[in-house]
């Protein structure tokens, strides 16, 4: 298998202007799961090499799992600016180190990077993958401008969230799977199950994420508990509250979204409701029928080490605690 | 020969989320010269329909010509957040209008969205346009880049000023006649003519600008006259100035450029600098230069109407007043 992280470390920044690729390379340097790089490997590897993990044909794949992992990272300088967010895998962002021109020039130059990785794919499928780049990256700034309005929304229905967080984040996932998968030969049916087993992991992935958010150990989460609940986000935790609580739970609920000191109290408070209302188990339910759905695409695959590999993930996700 | 205007119009943005397409729509809608797309599409005629305005066999061109479009449009978006720049053809930027997470979003959609027209160019020249395109976007970054640092050097070389240029304004001229050139199926020496002379006019281009932000009659400018003198803008006549300069001139020149008040005053002084020291002359003489380069490069095309276009392009832009 492909060492994802050296191949990253192995793209050249080394070049003039200093201004312009000091913080691309930096953003690049300071790691992250690499997850969407290696589910495009190991999407390939399901159709390739008998699904051997340790083969060696996805050579054609890694540019366009480069590509996807650059645009990821130019999604979050990005997305950095836009909420000032100062810290990013424990270290200043992009704009907080240098400046906002900065971020907002070199994360343009980052998604033109992701392109000229793209343009390494092999020609004739090139048309393709280019395509489906292109309706990935539209997903997610579609994504990000619906979790905006939503902000400003009083009303938000489950469905519109789901829509939304599908763009966000699950979209990318599916697409990393599906374009490994085509570009290692899949045929459509199988790419078509990689690309949906990328959807409902993705699903899991973040609504899991909004659970951890409420109910998740501060020491193995990662981040401070009740981020969310602070800032009154519309996670599936508080608009299945919302959509299940009484008249009176849904008055408590407004009147501790409106307070903005006590922030211990007012995450233990609506935490309470949370549990009251049994928000956790909606949620949890929710994410096992991603993840049922997910695992059922693996079934439309070759049975190997590939697709094992893929089952575990997704089970793991589901029962993660960071 | 394709409306151009006609073409840009009928690009759909009536999509949603509204907050991420409204602004795209707004700036292709606020008109501008669309001479890249133009200048694509001329670059095709040279070589088909035996140089035919006319002619009709340019559709495959369309797509990239319109792709450049886009992307130029994108640039501004992006330049006009990190310039704060409040207007743009008479009305209010996009930051202005909105706010800057709107212009940076739609900007980034818009640059997706230039991709997106890209993979409509036919599949067998497909590579190398998304090659070249790649090459052009990331030129423009790094003239951007440089643009910024130059602000805060104290010595700019005209060489430097020049490769600068380059990069921000004539790479993408030049790619958009190659590219078009390519697409209509140029041979290689053609393809290498039709973008020396977009780089050339480009240059030439610019340095006319420097040259009437100087003397332009504001009556046909359509911008006040001495703006770069103000804000200390190390154009080509200032370059050449204090190139050219005395100790004497050069600590007048020095002295004004440290004036923040007295706007009219150091408008006046500054050109009666440049007058005094024939930096006009010199401008043009490189201007001149650079627009004979660009019509040598006709010669090696095919003799017809759209070569002719080119030469009266190259000779208009020359002799420009506005």
């Amino acid at each position: 298998m492909i060492d994802i992280n050296k191949a990253i470390e192995s793209l050249d920044w080394q070049k003039e202007p200093r201004g312009l690729y000091e913080p691309i390379e930096y953003t690049l340097a300071s790691g992250g799961k690499r997850i969407r790089p290696t589910l495009a490997l190991i999407a390939a590897q399901t159709v390739i090499n008998g699904g051997l993990i340790s083969g060696t044909a996805v050579n054609d794949v890694l540019p366009a799992a480069l590509a996807l992992e650059v645009f990821h990272n130019f999604t979050l300088l990005h997305d950095d600016v836009m909420d000032r967010a100062e810290v990013r895998r424990g270290r200043p962002t992009v704009h907080t180190k240098w400046n906002d021109n900065t971020a907002i020039l070199s994360g343009d130059q980052m998604l033109i990077e992701a392109y000229k990785l793209l343009s390494d794919v092999p020609a004739e499928k090139l048309p393709k993958v280019l395509k489906w780049f292109n309706e990935m990256a539209t997903g997610i700034c579609e994504g990000q401008q619906y979790d905006v309005d939503f902000e400003h929304m009083t009303q938000v229905s489950i469905e519109d969230y789901m829509k939304m967080i599908e763009l966000k984040t699950s979209v990318l996932l599916a697409h990393a799977m599906r374009i490994g998968g085509y570009i290692a030969g899949a045929g459509e049916a199988q790419q078509e199950a990689l690309y949906q087993y990328g959807l409902h992991i993705g699903l899991a992935f973040q609504i899991q994420d909004d659970i951890l958010d409420v109910y998740g150990d501060p020491k193995t989460f990662g981040k401070a508990i009740g981020g969310d609940i602070l800032c009154n986000k519309k996670t599936l935790m508080l608009l299945t509250a919302m959509e299940t609580a009484s008249p009176e739970d849904k008055a408590e609920l407004l009147e501790w979204m409106i307070t903005t000191d006590r922030n211990a109290e007012k995450i233990a408070a609506v935490t309470d409701i949370y549990t009251r209302l049994g928000v956790r188990e909606k949620c949890e339910a929710i994410m096992e029928q991603e993840t049922s759905n997910a695992l059922k695409q693996l079934d439309k695959l070759p049975q190997n080490e590939a697709t094992e590999r893929l089952r575990n993930l997704a089970e793991q996700l589901a029962t993660r605690t960071k």
